[in-house]
């Protein structure tokens, strides 16, 4: 249970890290969208593994085929299969941890609640998982810009205890991809590249923070009072894989102001009524109200590192753990379209919601 | 839409802050459980304005009646309905604020979203909200406590920038409840108060951090991949008026640590698997795995204050808003009931999912 | 669970038959739609006991009452409660079938279901639950005809082997509510009415079909492939107490045709595409086709007589059991209101579906 | 939207019938369940096209992969993807019909709902979309057999107007597919497919009456009021293409009985609480009462046929279709397992949901 994500604009997905494939069935999209393969690999291939040498090595092309939903270029307003096949499924590098729980991954918790796991490299617990958020994502973005008129971007903010310089409100895509840790600030990101790099080496790994934005959205979106839209946010985020904590504009920086310094004033923008500033992050009482919409995803670092660690085994045997081949020091840069993803389904599912609610949006 | 929470243990909450009642409705109690109002009137209690001098004066006996779904003393195992009359239902304190949007309250944007909007001290955005909540996570708790053993409790953890020391393995329901912050760090607590009075005079407000522990969980609660616990804990969360940020375990703090810091080694406790450190907070691979599960949650101050602030009315004009009466200096002592009701919420709900699919938790 | 029926325009009821009260959480009403008392008392008068001589002489008034979601006359787009106090709960009615099973009733399944029963008048199980479905289906209705032009009528079409001649396409409400058996065909009314008499004084019920027609359905309105609009009203109906059958457009006697002969041809009706015959029933492929609706429920006789019957006790005992008091020979007539309710619910539903996905109806 | 079935258990199906593949997502199953491909295969046989001379001899072999969810034979709790390729795919067949809606089938509302349509073959309103449902049934059956020792048959019960006397609570699976009709009563099914033949030689077509019956049921499945277990299959079974009615029990016979006539009495069968006669069809206010389950379907006649029939084009133009090639002259004998599929879907939907909700079935 609990593959589905989304009300109006919905995705399900499925696939093992090491089973034959991994992919993702999108319920809802609107209908006459324009929609190619292409748009799905451009996000995809930010997320894939070996696509710098500050990611994992771990080879695969992650190449993606959509098998229903679209026809003649065009969504018909039915689901919508992606799928993606497995191919560097090396089984046997995980063959001497079959009945190791190895500390801070799912192994143990899978084993606890389903009494059975595929100890071949995470099962559903993998990062692999992810592929199908960030090809729904894909989709996600196209329908809120063109339905919507929406962007999104996101970019990483922090790694370790190295913290950029970033104004949500002008960064742009080519900034965010100009360097291999999509870190907008090139000063910071030289920083970050060599904290990590440094980590590989020392076989240990690193977390941060991913900041995302999303701009030009209109107010109205979110519903009152359970599925607000920092709620559903919040949601998207901590359902990543090492997502341990979000905030939304201020968030926990925030609670050291009063309310008379925390409060954002209104005004009118030439017609428009706007906030001076946005503490809020775009969202007031669970609802949009125009302004760009500022999120913050914590990572803890990746468990997966090179070094020896006390564990024990399924029989509870205690046994000290080695990693071998390849791990990641640093998941964050491939987090980034994962979660401008998560941010792109909650809004665009929003964006339906009220839309069906009200007739326009 | 979006006034319902959960999956197979599920609330619906109704009620503006100022039209005849508030309550909810649960759906999914399991039968049997013994119920009386006392046991939801208790927590009702804890978040009800006027409890102190440090909470707001607006006089609210808040009592509730159960309406349905109870015979006998027992759940029925159908729907629980429960209402609270408003009686300090002053609309004419609003009177003066009808056209004129208050900043970050949601007056805005429910206008904006909706086209209409109950002007009269909130509506739905009100925390009178919570109130369903509140007796809906009474209930949940009896249903954990029950029917899976498991404890939950809450506390102020910091106001402003004064942060307490608390443990969250040992600390007690008496040392919570022995004074009005609901903070169990005595010392702490007396500075907190003095800061909210401070703050009280000024007619300014203060946030802050509630920190929330559930205790003798059992391992294996939590559906992956997307209703993982800790994303179902942070929509809770995040569903909560002004809170701005969650985090689980370590959280925000836990990305200046390396993997090889920061990953819990596992042993055996006496033929039961535990981790020596509780860093993931209870939760791996978004499933629990014995641990306590630790949460913190951020609250911004409060919007209303009573110092005048610049804002704009419905046709855009600009003017300035100034507080009248009773303000609510800091909301935290009576936040906490409300983070436990809803990570007892999220765990009731998961606890029957997980029973549902293996038949035993 | 299972108290909750829609996915966009949704109600949740709540309220056993002798509890304090009984009623309805109707979330995703769109704002703005003006709601008095008297829209949903008027169906509430047409479900209630007592309205007639041939219904059961149980006293009701049925008076409901909105707590929430209605500001000035208008709809908020926030929850809607409705309630009606329970007033004629003569539990001592039921006192010497406390422990004793009636037959064809729901004492046994709740029993073995929960474990325990509101033996007091059938609790969940009475047809008073259905009070919240007609209050919320009279917001439905609103909605249908003043967003969507859509107008629903139902009747009551057969009385045991009694089957009344009506055509769905021109019938009108006047037609219907001109006889105290909501049929109208007036010669077939008067033998229904005698045949109910007749029941009636010899302690025994009767069944028979209410049909019911949603006329100036907009096409598109339904979500293939699971929540085709049929299986949405085959569920909606099946729901009601006492409904073992639903059949729409030809249903159950198409089943006696070739292809050739049931096929509907399109035609071009002065540019609009419409089909000469209606043997769908206004639905193809799941989906609305823009011809009538036209649906048909059967309702088996109420399981309460007056007569003798053989059944058990809680304990398996064999014993008499002996109907007392009062016993409505034929619901027909009050479940029209309630037939009309679901078929609104769904259409309402349905539509919001759509207009969320494609931004027009 | 609308492509998922099922609270606990739940599927969402995927693909058109002229697209690459079809197929499921089952998520929910139930871990450590042994599973296999032929489990799945040996319904999916009984579906698929071409199987004996009185279907469609469109060929198809629709051989099912498994791409997730199993491992080591067993059923992991994770999502199940089961995939089929089409193979048949003439889509040249279709072309001369690209632009003409085919009476009685999907093709004008799916454009009207959609704005655009895959015109090949009938896309998601092809019966090839119950591909991924039978699958997904094959497994729910064996939930149901292993986890509460339940057991579903069904067979044609009424084809045209030849019906066949059979009795739901003896007979056999060998019974139902010892002819081609799959009708048990050995002297009626000669007449069916008599029947059937003469239809295909005329180019036209048939409907009828699948029939189908759970056995061993455990008493106390089905959620009151909108989750009613008579509601959940007949959504399930209006939700199959050309499904036009259905009943449970003694359905629309049932109300020509008076309720004396009808109600079943309970008697003491050596301990545990039976009814004499079983008119309720095994459910009592919604709720399983432990006596076998009895669901009949109609299905109309399938809207292909090879006779001239009167239409008009997109542009609304009159014209004259004339079907090509091959058609199916009946699909009875081919919704048999389509009709189990559903029934088992519910029923393992509603096992999982009780056993969650009090800790045993």
């Amino acid at each position: 249970m609990g593959n589905t994500f989304g009300h109006m604009f919905r995705l399900t997905t499925w696939g093992e890290s090491h089973g034959d494939a991994v992919g993702v069935v999108v319920d809802g999209c609107p209908p006459g969208l324009p929609l190619s393969i292409d748009d799905i690999q451009k996000d995809l291939d930010r997320r894939r593994p070996g696509q710098s040498d500050i990611s994992t090595q771990r080879r695969e092309s992650d190449k993606a085929e959509i098998l229903s939903g679209v026809f003649d270029g065009l969504t018909l307003g039915t689901p919508i299969l992606i799928g993606v096949w497995n191919e560097d499924a090396r089984g046997k590098d995980y063959e001497h941890m079959r009945t190791v729980f190895r500390p801070s991954h799912a192994d143990y918790t899978y084993k606890a609640k389903y009494g059975i796991r595929n100890w071949k490299g995470g099962g559903r617990a993998s990062a692999r998982e992810t592929i199908g958020r960030v090809a729904a994502g894909a989709i996600a973005k196209k329908v809120l810009a063109r339905e919507f008129g929406l962007e999104i971007v996101g970019y990483v903010k922090q790694v370790w205890k190295i913290e950029a310089d970033v104004d949500p409100d002008t960064v742009s895509a080519e900034d965010i991809e100009s360097n291999i840790v999509r870190c907008p600030d090139p000063d910071v990101a030289v920083h970050m590249i060599e904290r990590i790099k440094e980590a590989r080496k020392a076989g240990d790994s690193l977390g941060g923070v991913v900041e995302a934005v999303a701009r030009n959205v209109p107010a109205g979106l979110g519903e009152p009072v359970f599925d607000k839209l920092e709620a559903d946010l919040a949601k998207g985020m901590l359902s990543i894989p090492a997502c341990k904590g979000v905030e939304v504009g201020s968030g926990f920086r925030g609670i050291t102001l009063t309310g008379s310094e925390h409060n954002d004033p209104f005004y009118n923008d030439g017609g428009r009524i706007r906030t001076r500033t946005n503490r809020s992050g775009g969202i007031q009482g669970g609802i949009s109200n125009g302004e760009n919409i500022v999120i913050r995803a914590a990572f803890k670092p990746p468990a997966t590192i090179m070094q020896p660690q006390d564990t024990v085994d399924e029989d509870g045997n205690p046994t000290v753990i080695q990693g071998r081949g390849r791990h990641d020091p640093c998941v964050l840069p491939r987090a980034v379209p994962i979660v401008e993803a998560m941010m792109a389904l909650v809004l665009a599912d929003h964006a339906l919601r009220q839309r069906g609610q009200t007739g326009a949006v």
